[in-house]
């Protein structure tokens, strides 16, 4: 049973990949409007050949300074950061920027809607787990706390988002319940 | 008058960088987190050499199917895009594409404050242009309607952004006045 409902929910798609189907299927049903940010590229050069487009032909990837994804839903500002662990006992914190806490800091002050959505690719679970949760964690790991989040406390703190056919990482469903 | 107020406010910055400046006053402030969203970049090789940074080696310009700025104010999702212009009397619709207008209806739709962001550089006059606002002329262009937005109208019905010392294009101040 266990392998039926791995190989029905996520045949071999990454939890990106997921995410990204189940935005446009809420942007098709009018539902909400979240897109993923592009990757975030230092482009160092440029060669502009004639009759064709432009070619990248130096860049670097830099770290991004905020989240993954962001949007808006029944009025409300939505961010989120996406990850996926193959660790089976806990979610390393190691995943996290420090940057990325401060913007989930700043969003949560304004009154957005925050969380993480993290996935444990060996239960093929994926848990919605809000900013206010993790805050916690990240700032006792400078205090002498674990450098992860156990993942009985994600089990604990979070919530397992549903699998749905066309809304494959239904995390829209866990926001109706906790902030409406 | 007018050469000392341009070379005061502007001092060759473009729109974009006089915006990115601005949210970071905005950010620093804890007034708002709005952010530029970065540039798409269709990434078609990538070399990872010994010992340094991956180096992208060819990537493309993507078309944006969003707009350039979106973040959170107020508890209010903000969405916008800025456009610089040298033409002196109207502003043309082509530098705006059908996914954008697209995107500038659903946030408008589902809540968010959504607007353009319009500098006449040799007016050196930045205005707030609602999207509610530049819909009608968008459409009315597929109806024998002209191809551009007179800048007479621009006035009418947008609003000048005032200059400020760390707030380079204030927009938070014409928001305050619109929506709250
Ligand atoms: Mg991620
Ligand atoms: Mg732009």
């Amino acid at each position: 049973v266990t392998q039926q409902k791995t190989s029905f929910s996520n045949r071999g798609m990454t939890l990106e990949e997921d995410i990204n189907e189940t935005n446009s299927y809420y942007l098709n049903t009018n539902k909400a409007v979240i897109h993923k940010k592009p990757t975030p590229v230092q482009i160092v050069k440029v060669d502009y050949p004639k009759r064709s487009a432009a070619v990248i032909k130096e860049g670097y990837f830099k770290q991004a300074s905020t989240t993954d994804y962001n949007g808006l839903y029944r009025n409300k500002y939505i961010d989120f950061e996406a990850k996926q662990t193959k660790n089976k006992t806990s979610f390393p914190l190691s995943n996290i920027h420090e940057h990325q806490i401060e913007h989930m800091q700043a969003v949560n002050n304004h009154g957005g809607i925050c969380f993480m959505i993290i996935r444990f690719s060996v239960y093929d679970e994926t848990y919605f787990f809000p900013a206010v949760k993790l805050f916690p964690y990240w700032d006792s790991q400078f205090n002498g706390g674990k450098k992860s989040i156990p993942y009985s406390k994600i089990k604990e703190d979070g919530i397992i988002i549903p699998f749905q056919y066309q809304a494959r990482v239904d995390y829209l469903s866990i926001i109706d319940q906790l902030y409406f």
